[in-house]
């Protein structure tokens, strides 16, 4: 038998949301790899999509550290949040995730109107990251529970948000319907000297009938009446940054991201808004990382018919397939529709869950169960290999599943 | 790119217990084979243990019938139990499943006492298979509730288990420890000219440390001392045996089977003890067709640590493996110590479950999840065929999983 070259395989999970992180998505699939191949080269690149544990995924796999600071939650609570210092050469750069001080999560389910939710402690973090010298943020979108177009962001940053009397409006989104004056002259002067970048998906909008308050205020927890008001209060929005900033800002992309806080960011704080995946693999040479590998493993908490739509599995996918490599999804959960990513570069997914359990359970264990999915996975993968050349040339026949 | 040959697929699954039969899990697995490769050439041989379920299967997948029959349970209790008339050339057949009479999941909780559980109903469903014309008479062991030594049986077929009066013991293995005299004059005639097979584990013997009482009394409910009694009934009960057919049959292969049914019925019954694959598959050629197979796959309702001990997928591993051929097992379940299937010839296993679930709805389920599972694992084999000859070079390593 000739001597080959060792297999070589990228990890590049997400995290498991609520569960693990992708530092230790990453590890336990490597732990399953080499249960099989111990000679396997392994690379592993885990992922983030600036949402919820990307701060702290980040600091961790860069080498950074984590800063905890006290915000003001997205009902007005105080909550514990936290902001990331990523480690590496360039100036000192904070991401900011905007899920630790306004994410959904963080309203109680009762509390679930985000024309009442304010993105005030992302403005508090980001003050916390200058404090810290940060003169680059990276402000993650994703997860959010609010839809005030980033106002209550510059309230925290010391903006003047003002209604026609000349006084400050309130907290959340319906008080941005209020708004006819921006004052920013109190504004924390550190802003000027330091670079915002926004980590969105290019596309949310901020106005009009694909914009923020229709897309995502059902699942925020607005009604049609509570959306319909939001709507005008973005479009009210979209107009007075016009006039502060000379920006058209209605639909342009990123701008309805993390509820309208991109319009906020690009509008007052001059922040560039950028595809979430070029910001956050920014230096990360994924594409030619991929390119190295034969084979590409990848995972994410749940699979289904909402990850072709940009979720790390699918962005893996399409970013292998640039230069032709296999490219398998593990689950922790094989959800609705998961099938749809078959169209999406996914070649293979399977999940993690060994035995009836429940989602705590299986999420108490989702460390151990993703090393067990890993071997078994790459065990399925060596009999396919054992087959041969002649399997090779069959082809994988269209997807032909029930929706 | 040449034309091929479509890759041939040997599924030769296991039911999965108390939810979908085995000819119900081929033609799952197949749905998903087809999906992906609608080429492919299937060969599906439904497997059974001849514990519960069988003579359904059997029947089903022979096209023959199911006769219903009610008998005497193994407490006592009427019960409907079946028998299974196979198709076929040959004599008229029948497949009687020990485990539809007097199975363990017969016997209620509270009741569970193998001291106290008769076989009787197994004489009944015999019985009832001469009537039908049967002359060939297969009794499927496996997944008993008793530990009789077969007496139960032998009474219904007519027997009189006497003890040291002259009178007739009652039902049960401990009343089997005071028969002193068997009388066999009253049994039914048309047994002198039926041939009796018994599909046993081989493993199994009547008497001794690793006798029936021991090895399996506890899980059918004995305490210590219930299990010294019953130790000593089958004592008993293999010298009177000796005495009425000259045979030894204290640790002969099978004499234990189905809590020493397999000593009844070779003592008395003049009933072969065969392995059970080796009865169960006569006539089938599964080493010819899996001769002819590229690629096994195998399923059995839970893969654990028991596994490699003859159960369903171990067996076609073992017989895959007389032609090298690569097998991979779908788990309805996959349990604890799973990982020790990969010593047993089993390249490779993944589970049916996809999300959180409990026991209940993973069953209700459990033809579409199989179908989905079969999908998932037939990608995974291509993305690994898609490797190519690089790949298949390189060996798995053995496995070095925790217990």
């Amino acid at each position: 038998m000739p001597v080959r070259e060792p297999m070589r395989i990228m990890i590049a999970p997400s995290g498991f949301k609520e569960s693990i992180d992708a530092p230790t998505v990453a590890g336990a699939i490597a732990a399953g790899v080499h249960r099989v191949m111990p000679e396997a080269l392994i690379d592993t690149a885990p992922m983030v999509d600036g949402g919820e544990g990307s701060a702290t995924a980040m600091a961790r796999s860069t080498g950074g550290t984590v800063v905890p600071v006290r915000v003001d939650g997205p009902v007005g609570r105080t909550v514990p949040a936290h902001f990331g210092i990523l480690g590496g050469p360039g100036p000192r750069t904070a991401l900011v995730e905007m899920a630790a001080a306004a994410g959904l999560r963080l309203v109680p389910r009762d509390a679930r109107d985000p024309g009442r939710t304010s993105t005030y402690g992302v403005g508090t973090l980001i003050r916390a990251a200058l404090d810290e010298g940060c003169r680059r943020i990276i402000v993650g979108c994703g997860d959010s529970g609010t839809c005030d177009g980033g106002a209550g962001m510059l309230q925290a940053l010391g903006a003047d948000v003002l209604d026609s009397a000349g006084a400050p409006i309130g907290r959340g989104g319906y008080e941005v319907a209020r708004a006819t004056h921006l004052d920013v002259r109190g504004m924390d002067p550190r802003l000027r000297d330091t670079e915002i970048v926004l980590a969105c998906n290019p596309c949310n909008i901020l106005t009009g009938p694909k914009g923020v308050a229709e897309v995502f205020g059902p699942q925020k927890g607005a009604d049609a009446a509570q959306v319909r008001r939001l709507g005008a209060a973005m479009d009210n929005w979209a107009a007075l940054l016009a006039e502060h900033s000379g920006l058209d800002l209605r639909t342009a992309p990123g701008t309805g991201a993390s509820g309208g806080l991109g319009a906020g960011a690009a509008g007052v704080l001059g922040a560039r808004l950028s595809p979430r995946f070029d910001v956050l693999l920014d230096g990360v040479d994924l594409d030619g990382r991929l390119a190295a590998a034969d084979l590409v493993i990848t995972a994410e908490g749940a699979i289904d018919f909402q990850t072709p739509n940009g979720k790390v599995p699918a962005e893996v996918a399409r970013r292998a397939k640039l230069s032709g490599k296999p490219v398998i999804a593990l689950a922790g959960t094989i959800g609705r529709g998961a099938w749809r990513t078959y169209g999406a570069g996914i070649d293979a997914y399977t999940g993690i869950i060994a035995a009836p359990v429940d989602l705590g359970g299986a999420m108490e264990q989702a460390v151990a169960l993703t090393t067990d999915a890993a071997e078994r996975t790459l065990r399925l993968v060596l009999v396919g290999a054992s087959l041969g050349a002649a399997a090779e040339q069959r082809p994988v026949a269209a997807a032909a599943c029930p929706a």
